[in-house]
């Protein structure tokens, strides 16, 4: 499952320049652009490592996502311009970065034991905490709770991988059609302006 | 000690009824009801499990409490006008809900072999932290910083646990009269408007 | 190491003290004032705990650490005036409380057999973090991402303790060396007004 992981990292890369950028609109500092990066793109897990007591969190035993967010800031922070073009290039691996998030943070807790629905609120938490962590520290009402089905999209792409694996099919199978239903909604959410607003 | 349990379950669902009647105020979506809800009615509890190392945290383990919340959410939502009208019952089951809380908090971390002091300072968080999360994440400073002396009736609730505790009284009498401070004090703090307020 | 725990027992109490003087600028009651003293001088070392797993916190289990902060409190609220005279001496002991704080962070990691990388950074998290968590506390954009290169001097003496370590020198010289580097850099980053702002 190589890919899978190839698209985590670009995913954990992606989150990080997002919140680089974020950073910059509060005329932050280098320093405290990293920390956000940082916090956006690894934030959701270690939430999750934390609840479940998978301690040392991720992060810390695979320095390769140490690196990939080292590249995320830097190339936010000194090809600002060029990354700004790039945005629908971003919105689809930050797009395939949380269905990819969503399916591992899933994975991970069923593997400890834990419920289905305890498992389906992990892979959500892995995904949208660290945009939610980002709001707070840079005081803003996290955008999730206003906008967005964001986090509806992860829950469903759970979900459909709880049928999937219920329905006895292969893992692969299970990964593909959880992450591709959180891609695709969450994609559908945007160019169609969906919300749960009454 | 029935009856307790089913206490700590009201408490965990009202505690979730406010938290979703505070996300009105600010306009949040359903979604973003449901999670301040939740972080009202289990992060006091959750924040105390992470900080003694009790992981897997409690609500992962009995889903009732996931249950409560998600009831709590859906009444709250659907019937704000009648919750509304409740609000005297509210309060009561929300006070009773913080005395239950602070002396199941503190008997928890008792129980891991760590200090009654620290035991007191757990009792209070798994109480109070709740709410303090749900201000931090809606961008208020936190109501406990500036009124009511919420805390303080639970810290004293929790002293007065580990005196009868000391003075030898059965597990049920201690309980009884830690929990029975706690309510008792919030009661007469928000009826005679006590402050610490210098 | 005696003279080393009894500054980290120093930085405490100050840190504890700073945090029971931002909290008077937003005129919270005494308890409030004592949740962000107590979050500003362990909030950092309970952080890094959590994530590398060390928990129960090691407040928990070393009761000097909470007198030290009550006492901080303490004094901090009834002799404000006089506290506010000493505001050049406070500024010293803050700063050494963050050079040791930072070294003992980083060695706590490294015993866990954890990535000199990961080090570095908790080193920096138990220094600094306290402080983060304060101004989200109380409402502000974290002072830290907007002023001083506090967090880089935090970074730099970790480094310089890593290589002090990497040479071979005895502990007691790593440890001098890192935190002297820490302590210097943000002495002269006061003085000089230095900034990391593009």
């Amino acid at each position: 499952m190589d890919y899978i992981y190839v698209l985590d990292l670009i995913g954990t890369l992606v989150f990080a320049m997002s919140g680089a950028l974020a950073a910059d609109e509060y005329r932050l500092d280098f320093f405290g652009a990293s920390v956000i990066a940082f916090v956006t793109a690894v934030g959701g897990g270690t939430i999750r490592d934390v609840l479940i007591g998978s301690t040392p969190v991720g992060w810390m035993e695979d320095l390769n996502y140490l690196y990939c967010i080292g590249a995320g800031v830097v190339v936010a922070w000194f090809f600002k311009s060029w990354v700004q073009k790039l945005r629908r290039t971003l919105f689809l691996f930050d797009t395939i970065g949380i269905g990819i998030f969503t399916v591992l943070g899933l994975t991970k807790t069923l593997g400890l034991g834990l419920a289905p629905i305890v498992a389906l609120l992990m892979g959500m938490v892995s995904a949208v905490f660290g945009g939610v962590l980002r709001d707070t520290l840079t005081n803003e009402i996290p955008l999730i709770f206003r906008r967005e089905i964001y986090a509806t999209a992860c829950l469903s792409g759970g979900l459909v991988y709880l049928l999937a694996q219920g329905a006895g099919l292969p893992d692969q199978w299970c990964l593909l059609l959880g992450a591709g239903t959180t891609i695709a909604l969450r994609v559908l959410a945007v160019l169609r302006g969906w919300t749960l607003r009454q």
